[in-house]
Formats: C-alpha cells, structure tokens, sequence
C-alpha cells in the first residue's frame, strides 16, 4: 500500500511520544533517526504524462458528482513528502504552488504527524466543539501559544474562523459595525433601525460600502465577492453591491528602476481613493472600510510600494475609514516576514488583517475599537476549528527552530535572481520578474505561452500556479531551499531552451 | 490528566488497529472490552455553580482576545463521553444541545477516535488539499461511501465546503447562475456582462433575488444574511439587498387538533410567495430561488405540513425558481429521517438541499441542471476538509450499525409525550410542545422564565438551548436513549415544581 512510509513514521513517531520527553524532530537533523533524515526526495521523478491514466479514470469517476474542469490530478498524499507532491499515476513533482499557497511547512512533516499522534490532541479532532459557547480548556492558551505569538503590530485581538472567505466577510462586518457604532454615537440602535434591519432595509441594514480595489481577490462570498475584481469567472451572474473600486497602481518593475514613474502611478491611485469616498458618502453609501491586499495575488502578483501602503492608511484614518489588511495569501511567512505588511514599516499599519492558508485556521485580527460590542453579533457554530490550531502551534514552532523566514529570504533571492536572469535571457517571453522572499512570479507574452510553459513544466516535474492574464505565480512552502531553487530554474530553462 | 481515560481508550484502539482485522466496536456493545462498554457516565454530576471557579477564570483569559458574552462554561473534552458534557470544574451534563445541534453521535465515541488511530488516515489530516485542483485519490470514493450514500431523492451531486454559511452562500450562487444562463438560453455572456460584472454593475451582476420566509436563519456571511431573519442581532449594521421575504406559517401546537386552522394559516402565506414572486419580477429584481429550512431552528421551532411545502415546490417550479431546502440543522438524522424533509414524502421534493454541523462537513447536494457550467465559478481554496469526510463515513457506519434513526424516533416520541405531560401539569409556564424526532421544543410563557429555567437546569446538569423569543429547545445526539430522556425529564420537573 501507498502509506508504507507514512506508517513507518507514524510508529517512530509513536515511539517519541511514549518516551514523552522526546524533543520535537527537526525537520532534516543529523541526529534524527534514519527515517526521519532521508524524510524529503532529491528530485522530481515522472512516470507517465500528467495526468496520468489513473488520473484520468479518477477524473472520470469525479466528474459524474462535480465540474472537475479545474482539477489537475489526483494525488497520492500518503508518498507526498517536503517539497514534492507525488500523484495516483506515481509521478514526483517539485511543487511550488502548495495546494494554491496552504501547505505551510511541506507535505507530511513529521512534526505535524506527532501532532496527530499525540493521545493529548485526540479529543480536539474527535469534538469539534462550538468555540463561541463551549470553548476547550486550553482555548486561551492555545490563542497565546499560536495565533497571538504572531500577532501584527498593535493587536492583541483575534478572531478564528473556518475559511478565508468567512474570515473576510467578518472582518467587514466587523468594521460595518464598528462605523455605525460611531455615528450613533455608542447609544442603543433606534427602534426603527431594529425593525427595518429584520427586512433588509437602512436605516438598520444601512448602506455602508467597502473600498476595494480592481484587481482584488478577498473572497467568493458575497460580501467578499463585491471587493473581489479579478477575473469575471468568479463574479458573472451573482448580485452584488454598488461599493467603490480604485484603481490598484499598475507598477513597472524592477521597482529600484523605475522609482519615479511608479511614484506617480501610486500617487494617482491614491488621489482617485481620496475621490472615491468623498463621491460614495455623497451618494449616500459611506466607505466603512478600505481592504487591500500587501500584493494582489490572484490578480497578477501586483506590488505596491511601502510610501503607497502608508499613504493610503492616512487617507482611511482621515475619512474615518477602518484600514483592512488582506493577508490570506500573503501571510505565514512567504515574504520573508510573517506578515507581508512588516515590509511596510509602521506602527500602526491597519485596524483590521485577516488570514487563511498557511495559517491553517482563517481569521483576523483587529484592534480593541473594532471589538463587537454585543456577544452573537460576530459568531456561528464552529468559529474555526481547534485542531488546526493544533497544528498552527507546530508549524510556528518549526519555523523558529529552523529559522524558516531566513531560509525564505535566502531562497526568495535565489529565486528572484534566477528569474531576472531566464528574462534577460529569453526578452521575448519572459517579463516583469518580481517578488518579495519566495512569492514571486514573472509574465510571460500571452495567457497560450504561460499555459503552454506551465503543462511543459509539470510533465517535467515542476507544478507551478498561474495568475492575472499571463502570469506564472510562484507559492513554495516555507521549506524550499536554494536546492529547490536550482531544480527549478533548470526545469524552466530547459524548456524555454526548446520553446519557439 | 484528564486524558488519562481517553489515552486508554486510544491504547484500545491502536490495539485493535493493528490486529486489523478487528471488527468496528459497538456504542454500548456486549461483547465490547470493559473499557468500552464502560464508555458513557450513568447520569449528570454537578459539583459548583455553573459556571464554576475555573470556568470563570478562562473567561477571564479569553475576555482580553474575544468576546466573550456568548460563553456559557468551558470544556473538558477530554473527559466528556456520550451524551455527557464535561466541564472544567469537574461538573457532568447531560447534553442536549450537543454544540449548537453539531455533535453527531455523542461525545468521544470510539469508532471516531479509531478513526484518528488508523494510519491510513493521517495524511488526511496533516495535509489539507486544494479539493477543486488536486483532490486526493480516494476522494471519489469517501464521496461515495458518506455523503452520496445518504443522497437525497433525485441527487448524485455534491459539493462538499467548509462551513453551513460557505454552502448556503454556494447553493445561492448556483442557483443564480443556473437562473442567468437559462435566461440567456446558455449563450456565452455578452461581452457588457463580462465587463459590468468586473465593477459590480448590472447585467453582469444582475439584479436577482433569494426569497426567504420571516424567522428564518440561513447564516452569517453577506449573501446568506440577507436570507437570515430571525434576531435582530444578527442583522443591525450589516448593509444587505431587498430581497423578498415572506411569512413563515404561524402554526398552532399540536398540529393533529388544529388541521383546518392551520391549513388556512398556510394558505395564506402561500398566497404571499406567489404575490411576491410577481411584484419583485416587476421589480426588476426576479426570484431565482426560494430557500426554506423544513423547521425553522433558530427562529423558534416552528414547523409547516407536508402539504405546504409540497404546495411550495410546487409555486417554485410553475415560476422558474430553483427550491432550497436548508438542512443544516434538521439533515443528519434528528427528525428520526436522515433529512427532515424526506418527511415530505415527495419524489422531487428539492433543486438543491444544503447541510452542515451533524455532517461534520459542510455541503451542498443539487440537480444535474444546477451543475456549474464552467470551472472556477463554484470554488475556493480548500472546498471542505476531507478529513472530516472520513469521519462521516464513521458516524455513518455507526448510525446503521446502531440503527440510530429508529432509536431517535423511539427517544423522540417518549420526549415529546414526556414535555406534553409537564406542560399540562404547568399550563401557566409551558405551551406549544412540538418536536419531530428529537428535534423537540416547548414555548415558556416569557423570554426571562426561559432563562430562569435553563440556568437552573444547567446546575442541576442539564445542558439545553433556547431559540426564538422564549423557546427551550432540545437538540441531543443521535445517542440520545430513552434512559436519557428520562433524566431530562425529572430535572425538568423538578426545576418547574419549585418554579414561581
């Protein structure tokens, strides 16, 4: 069977828990046992073309319950290890897209398996309990031991919840409810907007907006979905709300090249920002809240500058507007800071960052004035999920003991040199090499070469993630080294060699 | 430690894993070890005021990150078995309200933990796949083994999603696109569409509408909130859409002695959906689906006949509108059916039946017709958690090996005569008992003898919920036993003998 290995590693890990004072496994260590230090493949290995056939009859038999117009292929996630995603069809690829950037700490690491068999942490996947009523004894702890020893700057309050999308909706009820509370003046609701809030209508549901901007992905949800402007797939035939959209500055890169010229860009977006709340609260749907992405992801891999970002939270703090930091796909450590925003500099960077992804569990934080002010106003059943809290707390402790943001930094570099360098190699394919630690991309000359690049790349076994129109959108876990790096750069240079 | 009893458990298990051929161990089992048949406490077991002095010292803790108004006590999970919540101060409560309705078989049942212990199934858990890109290879067949083998008539389409208000959000998004490409006889979108839905603007974002009843509850996040109305708390503040809302039949208790009342009671609301339907067609606002949960939880109990949901099918389908029946709280067995409106006794009672909490994953079933036409519009990163599938399939397993339906329509009819009797022998405090299964109410005569009720009942260890305005409502395990009702029954009397 498929999970030979994995049982191997679950017996050691077994063991280690018995002995109980065994210190936590590292993830390459020369003390480890054997098992534990041949953990991670050399390389890719391909067996057939992906997808395979075994593929293909899963994507059949798939196919009769879903649209599997989006599946790659299926995967054998028992043999998966680090770095390398292995598929049905027993083809090894070196990943760099990561379950569309999730798999914080690569596939199966053996710090995580203990968790699962840790006896202590059987009762938290067994219950899932309703945090908002019943939370575990160790809830408060947990909290502390993950999700607040990393908390942003200035906030010392989260909230979980189950997924990006639930944990953005929140985030802009939240600051909904944060904005109305002011201009009520903290007094009890009126009886009237009690009444017309049961029926949809203001004053009770009022007609507040959120800022967004175009090129956005927040979220598939309807409230995330009405500050999501990225691709017309994900918002064609769904009703939407009349909220205001900026333009995203639109850069050129290298950024250190062209410092004047983006300057302006970013300027120019600034002042339709300014424009468009003015206009909104004149039209009678005030901005409650701004909510912006570090670097727009789904959107084409868009940077701004820091000057940008730090504008743009005076303009929110000037119209009364809360500053919402999306760090879905940006957050846990990909940058080369945990937060994207760190890059930033300030000391009080945003009211409100949410997360997802990496972090395993979604949820935000937000400063003590964006607190809900009444219990069951910011709740549902689950609130998020204590075993992956669970989880959370290993991944944050394999990233300190392994210096993983520096390992980040390091192969971010690697990565982006190497990138500069296919450009200037191939000028007529390849442009616009950008990137912070290992959250890179490049564009490519049209939405068919990327394509093409991309199905060459994974028969090669390299797995890589696109985005925007014509982008290849690079998403390593945290664990990818300049060894990867090199694995990678030959893939995409051997077939950029052999592309016409 | 408290997990001293679950480690064994856990031993137990590991034990019987490696024998493998062990077969699945039974609830409450003759010929199960000691330990397991030992597995549930005999009764409640109260030792402080709840909630208790550590209770009260975790809350504490938790007040400065969250909060945390909407805590009763905290848990330990450790130590709760069956039908029994235990709480951190050592006291045990008979439990029937299970998480917000969530807890499928009760507390640590051992087929669940053995599903933990089973190697097979840890890289389940330590690596959460992208489901819409890269499914895992048994994924077809979990589907096939949990949730379509519980399909409802006329069904072979599932979308698993991460929580009720992610599949609620989804259901309403298929059927709005569902509805718009009927609308434009499944041509491709115009190239305007394409282009207004990048900036939330109509036709690409069109003017559709969801119809929902008063007292309703379909979630939390945007577009399911404005099909939720039933507390204002959840509302005020958060910017919604006019959409249509109908009257939910107002029924008298019990419904065998007032047939021709309430009959006429639903005539009339029905009258209303159709009048509506047509005013916000004129509206420019068209109905593109009409959802409804077969028994408002939430909003307060209340139940509607076979026939007016029949009738109500039957509206939705002579005016082009999708029908969703909600089942988050009412699926998964509690109204003595796996679906409470299979009690309908339809062939085609539904387009799309959404559900979550009891399921342990959140989902939604649909037609064939409401199939997304094209990848990426019903997506996100995660789409469900198939670990949680694999914990179905166990919970499913144990519902037919223990023939627990028939065990809740046992429990449920000896609960709802027992809440008859109290109520005739306390006519000036309880009315309207009513329940199907064990999805059992009783109505106070106001919102603060409720309360009273429930804290008393709390420290005596029953653990119950309320909904609507002064509802006791029971939402007990599908474990739930005679014996249990029993239990509840006497510290109900007791509670209401001493009651003023």
């Amino acid at each position: 069977m498929a999970s030979s290995l994995l049982t191997r590693q679950l017996a050691i890990s077994l063991q280690q828990n018995l002995r109980l004072a065994a210190p936590g496994c590292r993830y390459v260590s020369k003390t480890a046992t054997k098992t534990v230090s041949e953990f991670e493949y050399d390389a890719p290995s391909m067996k057939t073309a992906v997808p395979g056939p075994k593929s293909q009859e899963l994507l059949r038999q798939l196919g009769e319950i879903q649209n599997v117009g989006a599946v790659h292929f299926f995967c054998n996630y028992e043999e998966s290890r680090g770095n390398y995603l292995v598929d049905v069809d027993g083809n090894r690829m070196l990943d760099v897209y990561t379950q569309i950037s999730s798999i914080p700490i690569g596939y199966n690491h053996p710090a995580l398996i203990k968790v699962m068999t840790n006896p202590n942490n059987v009762s938290a996947f067994v219950n899932r309990p309703a945090l908002g009523i019943l939370p575990p004894e160790n809830f408060p702890d947990k909290l502390f031991e993950s999700l607040l020893s990393i908390a942003p700057s200035g906030m010392s309050r989260v909230q979980t919840m189950a997924c990006g999308s639930c944990s953005n909706e929140n985030a802009f009820k939240s600051m909904f409810i944060w904005y109305r509370n002011k201009e009520r003046g903290y007094a009890s609701p009126s009886e009237q907007e009690v009444d017309t809030c049961m029926i949809n209508q203001s004053p009770g549901c009022p007609d507040l907006s959120i800022l967004s901007f175009m090129g956005a992905f927040h979220g598939r949800t309807m409230g995330c979905l009405a500050a999501t402007h990225s691709k017309a797939i994900h918002k064609l035939d769904i009703p939407s709300f009349d909220w205001p959209i900026a333009p995203f500055p639109k850069l050129q890169y290298p950024l250190e090249e062209f410092v004047r010229e983006n300057a302006q860009e970013e300027a120019r977006c600034l002042e339709e920002v300014e424009d468009l709340i003015v206009k909104w609260r004149q039209k009678g749907r005030p901005v409650a809240g701004i909510v912006i992405e570090p670097i727009q992801a789904e959107g084409g891999d868009n940077h701004a500058s820091p000057d940008f970002f730090s504008k743009l939270r005076n303009i929110a703090r000037k119209h009364g507007c809360a500053f919402h930091v999306d760090e879905v796909q940006t957050g846990g450590g990909t940058t080369g800071k945990f937060w994207a925003h760190e890059h930033w500099g300030l000391d009080d960077p945003a009211d409100v960052v949410s997360f997802s992804k990496k972090l395993l569990t979604g949820g935000y934080y937000h400063r003590d004035e964006l607190l809900a002010d009444k219990p069951y106003r910011i709740f549902n059943t689950w609130m998020g999920d204590p075993s992956k809290n669970l989880f959370l707390s290993e991944v944050l402790n394999v990233i300190r003991r392994e210096n993983l943001l520096e390992e980040v930094t390091r192969s971010g570099k690697a990565l982006l040199q190497g990138l500069y360098a296919l450009q200037t190699q191939y000028p007529h394919i390849l442009s616009r090499t950008r990137g912070q630690g290992t959250f890179c991309a490049i564009d490519t000359c049209n939405d068919a070469t990327r394509d093409s690049i991309m199905l060459k790349a994974r028969n090669k076994g390299l797995f890589m993630g696109s985005c925007g129109e014509k982008t290849i959108r690079f998403r390593p876990a945290l664990v990818f080294k300049e060894y990867h790096v090199h694995q990678l750069l030959n893939i995409l240079n051997d077939i950029l060699a052999e592309h016409k």
